[in-house]
């Protein structure tokens, strides 16, 4: 592999070297940066795509503003690698998103350059007054930006803070990074409106700026800019949305043109008194041939050549859980007209794209607009209709309340599918899927499943397609599935059945989703040691096989819970339920094995869930330390004398 | 008590009756609506203000569309009252609010009336954009029209909805219910824009209505029409911001007039192909003039007498937690420059206004918008500032990923204070406090505290101060304290330490927060027939007073763990431990008293608490059972062998 040539960039330890650089080497630093991201990313793989488009806007943000006084703060954070190039992490920007290497996204710990670390969107605008109110009051800070797509500002949340921050009047830069793209094709009536702002003119002449900017540029450029702002706008006196809400808009300018950045940059930092949103028109991809014609813009990629684009394939020995339930809610909709499916801009991710080919019109993506896509799934199933609503567990968060008071509380029937539960790998702890076992299993008529294999999954498909009585969600991991035999078509299960995988006679194991294969795995190991176990798959977490737990508890010398998720989850169910038929009073030697109560950084994911304690060996010592023939107990716990 | 005189109203059995009437008839039946709601709030509180505003909107909305074939989704549902009386419960209106009563807010289970209960804001859209889908996917659906208010409008759920819906392009009612008052004041940019759209013409010709309506009305007031328009909205072509998201807008009109809502209510139905957004201006509290003159315009009245509008007041024995939180947070404010506190929309509510009042410049509400303000919050405590953020349990769920993604993920110190935890009386179960202790004791980094009485509560405010090493939140209840001793200030208590209140032999209660009272209660009801209890309060759910909960465990016959919340919450986090500890392996017996896993509707608090089955005499039978001194076990429970 030959690396990019670099001189101006290798004389670049900091933001600070930027300031001294004359604007036209900042063009040329700005190309050398892309290299280098090109280079780093074809070694390690990642959100190629979006760091792409915001090179030349991460160089004149860098020589504009004063990092790490000022405060930049990157939506979503994936398109941070030129930003890490830049402040410092260059040395080590070819480990990226792998284990002990550097984050996929912005992260505090990893430099004073990074002040709010990101991974979910549509976050920096509210950091970034939290920041502003913080300078106000005294805090050593400066000035504070923050840098969100067009995608992430459609979300709510982001219309919360720009509804905030106009109320707020206090200085602050939000650039909009306008690519027309987030991940997948853009949606909804805020992406039109931004295409208009800019569909009235080309490009190339948009260097209008606000009123209160026009007089701070160079004579022959200002007659110029106010004519292109009425244009866009309409006419002089009537505003652009974002003005309506009280920020001065400045807009739109090429993000790629360094004369067009480095002077509005420096015309807003010089004279903003209140909210500034500046309105980049970017490519998403840019100056990489591959990427700009690839219909993702390599969103995420694999490893790939740097001359022909070509990414690394890796030949997975089964179907990935997304593709098997895109393909199981396809054949689902196939049977029965009444299905839907509801995507918070995620129609790849999460599979539906595949019934999306077939019924174009059943399948709705919301934007990244968890809150209303729940409500909306949950207004849909009012009106009769069978709604699957498929959000990734870490984005399901988004939605919580929606789910509680919307869903549950009205016991309809939503169909929860749950991608990406448990670890995930190179996206690290902010994506994992930990939480949403317990967040709705505490939740009064809620239903849940787990699948173990994507067979299962199949199955649990089509148990919440012909479940009415209430909301449903089955969780599934992120990859590939573990190969198992796939069943012509998916067979409702039994609501609150478990099944049994393996008999044993000295201990068992009661495991919830697709951690099953590790806990079979955990029994052939103690088989040969002599212990024999039971392996049972509860499918339900709620309602819980009481009848099956009881039997595990009652046969056995010890119980392990097992599941990829957090504490207070399928554990702690299994315990409750334990609880009340008096299944301790008389002694349960009971161990619960699960996401450990740390964050887990990213690796692949079976690094990761060894690094959480839950391997196949982790689950085996659980087993020993629970029959009472472990070696010796974990520091710091004193063993437990008898009460009676 | 002297009912009112409604001679119209009487024949009204239905909203079908309102359809027959001439619309002179209507404007006099709305008096006797409004006069009716007065009377029957008087007698049972509620949220007055809002209904009282929406009166002659019922009506006109029910003489126009047809329910329940078409869809009416009131955003919140507090300003439902009327809607109720003309839908078939006006013989229980006078059971408002209480136990076996009407909800105070819509409710599906209630009346085919009611298609989306809510409660919660902003929701409406969402829902009623389901419904338009279900109506053109085949579903029995007439339109579907959303009526929701300018504050619930400002909430990032309703962007999402209106973004969605615009995007969309169907056939779809959005009445924004414009009173420049949701409960507090209005903030945000928003606000202000809508206060231009109408500040531009007196009301009383405001009749613009948007193109494609304007060619409907008669003839004369055609022109008037499009010339109001162009006044509202700056320019011919030149839209409102709704315009730009893709819905027609017409308004603003006088929500009051019926000869303004009545026209344009048909001249929509009879011409909207797409989404419509109708501007009404109306009055909180208005016609009653008692509650127009009043600051709040009797958002949520006591009852009252109608002639004076005197409120019943009641004499706690003891200070609000509310109030009390309040006045600790100003003392912690008085002494520490650094805190700053957030609410979404509630100062009052939650006890904040009384910090602004002295430091109003470090009290931010941000409006509804919960999301905005948990990272808004997270951005403010990266500053180095120390932010309490206060949202009630039930709606915290709204700002859930973001405390896990903003907050715990990067260890941030906000201080999260929830009231309104767990039962919380006539606001029923769409606002228990039910699960905040299992969605957030579930991340790592947390610190969590529940407050057993006032005094403690203001230990908690000065705890939570004096930490800076990450997140920290801790709970409190509605309503009035105990009546304990006040301390003269709160002073920091040692993280993770609970506390014995009464030394026992037999069992033990190991309570967390403002149930104590009730296990105190239930240790004399057992003391009295010989059984000796230990009562301890964890005050942490976590971390967890390990060596406290050893102890309880080791030195008693039974455990039995106390909250006002969920399954997966304190008692789960309990056992965790306890597993951990192999505590359950030669036998514990332990019992988990917490809310049941239904919902409870609304009731007094103490009511409620009884039919979840927590009453003190419920607690002492849990202590029983698990000594195994109880009565018959519950059926269906199967008792449980000693397993070896």
């Amino acid at each position: 592999m030959t690396l990019p040539q670099t001189p101006l960039l290798d004389r670049v330890a900091g933001p600070a070297d930027l300031r001294h650089l004359p604007d036209r080497d900042l063009a040329a630093l700005a190309d050398e940066l892309r290299d280098e991201v090109i280079s780093a990313v074809s070694e390690t793989g990642g959100h190629l795509g979006s760091s792409l488009g915001v090179v030349e806007l991460t160089v004149a943000i860098h020589a504009v503003f004063n990092t790490p006084m000022d405060k930049l703060v990157w939506d979503v954070g994936h398109q941070c690698y030129p930003h890490k190039i830049l402040t410092g992490r260059r040395d080590r920007i070819r480990t990226l998103r792998q284990k002990d290497g550097l984050s996929g996204f912005t992260k505090r710990a990893e430099s004073e350059h990074d002040p709010f670390g990101a991974a979910h969107s549509s976050t920096s605008i509210s950091a970034a007054l939290g920041f502003a109110v913080g300078r106000d009051m005294g805090q050593p800070t400066g000035d504070a930006i923050a840098v969100i797509g067009d995608g992430a500002i459609s979300a709510g949340m982001a219309y919360e803070a720009l509804n905030n921050a106009g109320h707020e009047g206090r200085r602050l830069f939000v650039i909009l990074n306008d690519n027309e793209m987030s991940i997948a094709p853009p949606v909804g009536a805020m992406s039109r409106y931004l295409s208009r702002l800019y569909a009235n003119e080309p490009l190339a002449r948009m260097r209008s700026l606000a009123e209160g900017f026009e007089a701070a540029l160079p004579a022959p450029m200002r007659e110029g800019a106010r004519r292109a702002r009425q244009l866009v706008t309409g006419v002089t006196g009537q505003g652009t949305l974002f003005e309506e809400l009280g920020f001065e808009y400045v807009g739109p300018i090429d993000g790629h043109d360094m004369s067009q950045l480095l002077p509005v940059l420096r015309a807003a930092r010089a004279r903003a008194t209140g909210p500034v949103l500046i309105h980049c028109c970017t490519v998403k991809g840019k100056g990489y041939a591959p990427a700009e014609s690839a219909a993702d813009k390599y969103h995420g990629v694999a490893k790939f050549d740097v001359a022909t684009g070509t990414q690394a394939k890796s030949t997975p020995a089964a179907p990935s859980y997304t593709g098997v339930f895109g393909d199981a809610l396809t054949q689902a909709a196939a049977r029965d007209p009444k299905i839907v499916a509801v995507t918070a801009a995620m129609p790849g991710g999460t599979g539906v794209d595949r019934m999306a080919k077939r019924f174009p019109g059943r399948v709705f993506d919301v934007g990244i607009a968890e809150q209303h896509a729940v409500t909306f799934a949950a207004g849909m199933a009012a009106s009769g209709l069978r709604p699957f609503c498929a959000i990734y567990s870490t984005f399901l968060q988004r939605g919580y309340d929606q789910v509680v008071h919307d869903v549950a509380l009205q016991g309809l029937p939503v169909r929860f599918a749950i991608d990406r539960a448990g670890l995930v790998g190179a996206d690290g702890a902010t994506h994992a899927g930990a939480f949403d076992i317990g967040y709705l299993g505490a939740l009064p008529g809620m239903t849940l499943m787990a699948a173990a294999d994507e067979a299962e999954l199949v199955h649990m498909v089509a148990t919440a397609a012909a479940f009415d009585e209430g909301p449903i969600a089955f969780r599934y991991p992120r990859g590939a599935g573990v190969g198992v035999a796939m069943p012509e078509a998916g067979q409702p299960l039994e609501i609150g059945r478990g099944r049994v995988l393996r008999e044993g006679t000295d201990a068992a194991i009661f495991s919830y989703g697709a951690h099953l294969s590790e806990a079979l795995r955990a029994a052939e190991v103690l088989d040969r040691d002599g212990i024999s176990v039971t392996v049972a798959d509860a499918r339900f977490a709620k309602p819980l096989d009481e009848a099956l737990l009881l039997r595990l508890a009652r046969n056995h010398g010890a119980l392990i819970t097992l599941e990829q998720g957090a504490m207070g989850g399928f554990g702690a169910f299994v315990m409750h339920a334990l609880a009340r038929h008096g299944a301790f009073d008389r002694g349960l030697a009971i161990r619960n094995v699960g996401l450990p109560d740390r964050y887990i950084d990213q690796a692949r994911p079976e690094d990761m869930y060894a690094a959480a304690g839950m391997s196949a060996a982790d689950i085996a010592s659980a087993v020993r330390d629970a029959l009472g023939r472990g070696e010796a107990v974990a520091p710091g716990v004193v063993p437990f004398p008898a009460v009676r």
